[in-house]
């Protein structure tokens, strides 16, 4: 029987190594490093790297050099926090428990800090983190990655969704404009991770693909549960306020086709991803438990 | 007698071509695509895509696979004038003559407007967009583009140095820390284009460390003028206000060394940079006349 608990822990501490060696390196600026680590390293999920290696483990290449490139999208999904709570957007106070980085440090840093962890994990995509020849990612493979991480960050996947998200405040949605809204969001990047394990891990072209598929489903059932969570959830567990969305006005899943649909809705995406993940075997255990977790989860 | 005027008319008209190109894609938000196109629209001097062409004509790979990593360093350099204008850092109404972005649109659009440009800039130096395999970048030279560029824009670059910049008002800096910041804000993008233009022109190793070293000169001759045109300036030319760094209570180089030291460390720089190009003989004409421009602009 597959541990999920004990196998996110040993993941989340590899990452969270990886991650403190990488912000660790000086700048001219001490304060700009100090607010990086800071966002960084609050207790996280760590679901985006740990989503990354297990893909590259479900294709059977998993080691040493996937590592790296799963800290990025840790990374990159930081930056995203940051900017997004800053109080131009989302004006939010706190985050995984602690003040977020504008009120720990000041609009400025927290603007700053994210940009250069956004452009750090470039720097990290681009670069070979191991001397075993035997380990080498091909570069055609990491600018695949590059390229596809960038699509999904940008203005067509992730600043797409946050700028539909301002929009959208106070005006009702229909569900298929929210679906296209949460895939961009939050899904983009979360599909993106699983795509970059697999392509990083060597996968072949329908391995990738059915990854592909499975990340996309469990990135929109992400959200749709962080809807459910905002209305169900206990904001001490969570570290966060919650009823943000009723109080902000935002079109949700539970707002726009009800809680007990959204429920149903989140329930077929993870039997979507499952099926997607099949012909893996054993190989996608891991995935398959997190899939399950995404939608049973408190926070 | 090589004609710089007509030179820079040339480049810049095909640099805004494929910037107008790249920016003409959809987006799920219009409002973002709006926001980016404006910034990048703008009249500006092109000056890091120019670099980055000129330097590839001066290892004779000049052709039409350079122009979309160029103008993937405008569209970083433009990330940083819409983070730097916002009101939490420099909080300036006018860039380029015209209103910034957070005044023509809103402080959230403008900071996600940023972080998609800056995003977008990673996934066109990762792609490949020319169909004839004769003018095929290698996927190494590509990738070490990114991380020199990633290197000189990220917390050891160009985010560094607009931390030090706002750190430093009001206190006094030395001469040796100011160089520090001057070459991070402003020298290191100016550096990597240049550099990116040699790699991917295919140049050779002596090749491109002598145009990096030009590249650092003008760099920092760059933002030696910058400061001198900030008290010398004529605002209506600029297109922005000037005596910025009095009124803040900045160090420059004219505060700390003197208005006619700065002047003739600009011509120094300069000088170093012509010596560092002089193997290329006629090829590097418009690097020659581009740096001589740079100390000799009146904006």
């Amino acid at each position: 029987m597959f541990d999920l608990t004990s196998y996110l822990k040993e993941k989340q501490d590899e990452i969270n190594r990886v991650l403190n060696e990488i912000l660790s390196q000086a700048s001219h600026s001490e304060r700009i490093m100090d607010a990086m680590r800071y966002s960084v390293m609050a207790s996280g999920k760590r679901l985006r790297p740990v989503l990354c290696i297990a893909a590259a483990e479900a294709v059977g290449g998993m080691n040493q050099t996937i590592l790296h490139p799963a800290c990025a999208l840790e990374m990159i999904h930081t930056y995203s926090l940051i900017h997004d709570d800053l109080p131009a957007m989302d004006n939010d106070d706190f985050r995984r428990g602690i003040p977020t980085c504008h009120k720990a440090f000041d609009e400025a840093t927290a603007i700053l800090a994210g940009d250069a962890l956004l452009t750090l994990s470039f720097e990290i995509l681009a670069s070979n983190h191991t001397e075993h020849s035997s380990r080498h990612i091909t570069d055609s493979r990491r600018l695949d990655v590059i390229r596809f991480i960038a699509g999904a960050a940008g203005f067509k996947g992730m600043i797409s969704g946050q700028m539909m998200d301002m929009e959208s405040q106070g005006k009702g949605l229909d569900s298929e404009t929210l679906k296209i809204l949460h895939s961009s969001k939050t899904g983009a990047l979360i599909e993106a991770s699983v795509y970059s394990g697999a392509v990083l891990g060597g996968g072949n072209i329908d391995q990738i693909r059915d990854l592909a598929s499975y990340g996309r489903s469990i990135g929109l059932a992400f959200q749709v549960a962080d809807d459910i969570l905002d209305i169900e959830g206990d904001p001490e567990v969570m570290g966060k306020a919650t009823q943000k969305d009723a109080e902000l006005d935002k079109s949700t899943y539970p707002s726009v086709i009800g809680l007990s649909e959204s429920k149903r809705f989140a329930d077929k995406l993870i039997h979507d991803a499952l099926k997607n993940i099949e012909s893996f075997g054993n190989h996608s255990d891991p995935l398959a438990a997190i899939a399950r977790y995404i939608i049973e989860r408190d926070r």
